[in-house]
């Protein structure tokens, strides 16, 4: 049987990143879980010493160094990371950065802001954290703005994970409302690209393996995917390979969750080899 | 019978405010003929000796004032005109201005410029001479972009008499695939609003004049529109008129295109009157 990888699965660029960060930055705690892989955050702490934190209060004398991670937090808990006297490690995603960026620089320039995304989600509290006025708005559908009266000039950004179909719903309301608006994509492709990846092999596969968090949405969503396409299987570990799956089949695709590290999935793969 | 004007209906605010100009510039010349309308440029000629040439060469040293219409020149027209020692009355509408001016500003900050618009169109021809720079589109339909590679930020503006769900088609295409996109809706609703003003009117009247001329193409729209609703007539004078229309109808609306002169629908309502 030929195993084959999706042409794109696993980490996004950010996250790599920031594991790279966390891998170089030994002694330090990470702010929040760095991902959300209990395995990879074990051997993270086993390895390099890495532990986390939950809350800035929990930070102590003995903790030097502070990893930001890749959602970003809000501009006042980065302040008062600073006044703690520790060294920061910012690992905000890049892709995040940009619209932290963006929104801070069009509220000077006097700009209303529409942020499309989820207000409750880290990464969005922390980019309307630097607005420098209060003319924020955060919505996930043009319906949230329909009782407000926004100023003539609007600049938007997207939480990076969003889909545009669904962000073009939003800026179509503006610019049908609104003189000027000044749209920034935002949106980061890396989710879509795994999905895009998966739906091309498992069209071709017999079986497909999707390694990744049971309540991982962005996983789930790569096994629904495939499972139209092909005989799949949501699995966590290698311990829930079963080999029974693979007689007659030819051709094992395999994709990966966007916190699932590299090493797990090969660790799978060689089970799945052995197995066969 | 009653007789009913629609909500809204024949010149627009630039074309009245560009007649009123006129009327306040006797012995003036406009630069093409300012509306199309052979009977309101005939009045103006008469009343008020406004005539038009056709190009800036007819214009000799017994010309000393010369009107700029509302849709505006090329700005080294404008130039041209300025140096020929006359002085120059600018009737260029409001809402035609504005995109002149932001294409100004815009290219003068870098911005690539996408002008969704009849490149043949004169109020077009005005609006992209004030790019200080050449990465200036002109177009019509999303298509005409794919095959170019326009710079990540781009500023976009329309044609004032352009319809919205068509200019969002190019804008939702540069969305998707640039980094910013500041979009300026510069449509003007006034054409919309005797359409919208037609509509509701047919639908409660028995018979439905519409005046303006035979060719003018925002006359027929609002002549198909009132058409479909009740028996309609589109005609350019009161000669036309004939009482059989009228007879058995108990509401009578009332329509005109952008280029009809309030006096002649005054005009056409008297003989109605008379003839009913």
């Amino acid at each position: 049987m030929k195993i084959e990888k999706a042409k794109s699965y696993g980490f996004c660029f950010g996250v790599r990143r920031a594991v790279e960060i966390a891998e170089n930055s030994q002694n330090a705690v990470t702010l929040g879980p760095l991902i959300h892989n209990p395995l990879e955050i074990q051997r993270l702490a086993e390895n390099y010493n890495v532990k986390y934190v939950n809350n800035i209060d929990e930070i102590d004398e003995n903790i030097k160094r502070v990893i930001v991670r890749t959602h970003g937090i809000p501009k006042d808990k980065l302040q008062k990371l600073k006044e703690k006297n520790v060294e920061v490690i910012d690992a905000t995603c890049p892709f995040v950065k940009k619209p932290q960026e963006i929104v801070e620089e069009m509220s000077k320039q006097g700009y209303d802001i529409v942020i499309f995304g989820d207000k409750n989600h880290p990464e969005i509290k922390g980019v309307m954290s630097y607005a420098v006025h209060d003319r924020v708005y955060v919505v996930l559908t043009p319906d949230e703005l329909k009782d407000k009266r926004l100023r003539e000039k609007i600049a938007t950004v997207a939480q990076t994970t969003r889909k545009l179909s669904d962000y073009l719903k939003i800026t179509n309301y503006l610019i049908e409302n609104y003189k000027e608006v000044r749209v920034f994509n935002t949106i980061c492709n890396a989710t879509f690209e795994n999905q895009d990846a998966v739906r091309e092999l498992s069209k071709r596969a017999d079986i497909m393996i999707i390694v990744g968090g049971k309540n991982s949405s962005n996983t789930k969503q790569l096994y629904n995917i495939a499972k139209e396409n092909c005989e799949s299987y949501l699995i966590e570990s290698e311990d829930e390979l079963n080999p029974e799956w693979f007689k007659n089949k030819k051709l094992c695709g395999i994709s990966a969750g966007a916190s699932t590290p590299e090493w797990l999935v090969e660790k799978i793969i060689s089970k799945i080899k052995e197995m066969t």
